[in-house]
């Protein structure tokens, strides 16, 4: 079971992954690859038993067969059951990491990813995430759900085949709330959303875009802290993902294949990290927050001053980035 | 110049390192190590001339024979001269990332780094840490100086020879923030000072103890965010670095070399990050708050879940990461 311990200072909770612990030794060698892939038809052993998949109707779970499978991680960061009690001895205070962690594997295919994949397939991925949002949040002790997709193993990917992870939380991490708190403020000082007035002013100018469809705009965000990150945003206000329409769907997979074609193109492949970012599970924020996803290539590495301070360092303007971009978003 | 643009959500400043920009297309090469040096002896031409060099009296400036030498980076995050107006365009606000940006080459030898050299070289070092961090703070728009060390190309360093760096901004991060914050409730909650209630405590029951002297502790947090994270902290209460004595500085000097030289056997010669933790310039924490060093091995990466929302996961107990590295520090 993983622990939560909190930062006596700060307050922050720090995941101790026990299920994951890596002997001290360990960290002396290389990791290696796995020479079996887990995620491919066949192997669906090697992984705990699939808690959703799209398969033919009455085919056998946990056997070949499916298009989009969710497995919950081997090595999980949150795991099922524990008390919500804290514990403290003096100043050091843990609880269990309450929660889930689960793996969507995106397609049979271990190769193709997002940019390449089908239409199709990339809606049934984001369904998948819509029914795993709420059955996360459906347990009451979990407050926040990150769905997230490390690609590529310098992008923190322990294995190769294309999948998301989705982290159901007893709380909502700091960069979260820094966000909900952020665009609350801008909410009670200016009467609107802020995302909403992002999208008026990117879309005015134009510069930073990358591309757009009548429900969703992808740019280059004006304070960029990666080189070439990209913010997809829904026109429509919604501070919920799992609230979209079915068309808002094709929508989305759409943009959001443009935009990693476009990584795929400009830099052959590249490692990325990308977070959807939506409402937590049991907050007020409908008016001030509204749901996006915000990504990037893996190109610059977190050194003293970021991991010290917490400010980023971006050497590549948001500007010419976009520009740079839009070329190859082209279809 | 480089520039500050402001996240219109979320208020963070992220630095735009123009000097630095690199070309879009330039992400798809592998940056390549320069042949020549320019931290080596015969090469101080090809920095910028230097700010403060240890060496022989009457002997001229850029050349041979200092034995610890501080040049501005080439590629400065911060830099000179800019007022400190806010430029606003609608939500996008940016001002100038007015302030310093120096490299402290730790000697002339291109291979040893800290651990390895002689302990009158590191209390050298620590000297110029604390002239260039009063020279720093007293350019009146300068709020923060950050001292760090990125060893290994990756933990974040793009020249080889050993140096630190410290970065004079005109905000304070909103990490130093937090800790600042977290040690001020602490305070005002408890009447002391969380730093010393865990020096208490650590040393008390010993588990995570590294290594210890009359002065200093280095121990493994509680909540350590990296495997094998290490705290060193002085026993005397004191909340600026640069106001430590002489012998505290030899003192100092012995338990970083310990920790370092731990490092050094158990991965042998890891890349690692450090950074060193003081007040900020004007700010009036002295009760509160209580400098020290953070400093980790560089074996994570920061992931989807890590960037997205701030949440670290640490897949080694702190407690036995401290057990381990007391081994590899027992001289």
């Amino acid at each position: 079971m993983p622990e939560l311990r909190r930062d006596p200072v700060t307050g922050s909770w720090v995941v101790m992954a026990t299920e994951r612990a890596r002997r001290p030794a360990s960290f002396r060698e290389q990791p290696g690859a796995s020479a079996v892939c887990p995620f491919c038809y066949g192997n669906e052993g090697m992984t705990p038993p699939e808690v959703l998949a799209f398969r033919p109707a009455g085919s056998t779970p946990d056997t070949p067969g499916w298009r989009v499978r969710v497995v919950p991680n081997k090595y999980p960061a949150f795991g099922a059951g524990g008390p919500p009690t804290l514990y403290c001895a003096d100043m050091f205070c843990h609880r269990h990491a309450t929660g889930a962690h689960e793996v969507v594997i995106h397609s049979p295919d271990h190769e193709k990813d997002l940019a390449l994949l089908p239409r199709s397939q990339v809606e049934a991925v984001l369904r998948a995430y819509r029914e795993r949002y709420r059955a996360a949040c459906a347990v009451s002790q979990v407050e926040n759900v990150a769905i997230i997709i490390n690609h590529g193993r310098s992008a923190g990917a322990s294995i190769e085949h294309p999948h998301s992870q989705i982290f159901a939380s007893p709380f909502v991490p700091p960069l979260v709330r820094k966000r909900l708190d952020g665009a609350r403020r801008y909410r009670e000082a200016h009467g609107r959303c802020v995302y909403c007035e992002m999208l008026v002013q990117e879309s005015m100018k134009g510069d930073r875009l990358v591309t757009r469809s009548e429900d969703f705009a992808a740019f280059v965000p004006y304070a960029a802290r990666f080189p070439f990150e990209v913010w997809i945003v829904p026109t429509r206000h919604e501070a919920h993902f799992e609230r979209i329409s079915a068309r808002e769907r094709t929508g989305f997979a759409a943009v959001l294949q443009r935009v990693l074609l476009a990584y795929h193109r400009a830099f052959d492949n590249p490692p990325f990290n990308l977070s959807l970012q939506t409402a937590p599970c049991r907050e007020a924020v409908d008016a001030s927050f509204h749901w996006h996803v915000e990504m990037a290539p893996k190109f610059s590495i977190q050194a003293g001053f970021e991991l010290g301070g917490g400010t980023m360092i971006n050497v590549t303007l948001p500007d010419e980035a976009a520009r740079f971009l839009r070329d190859f978003a082209e279809s």
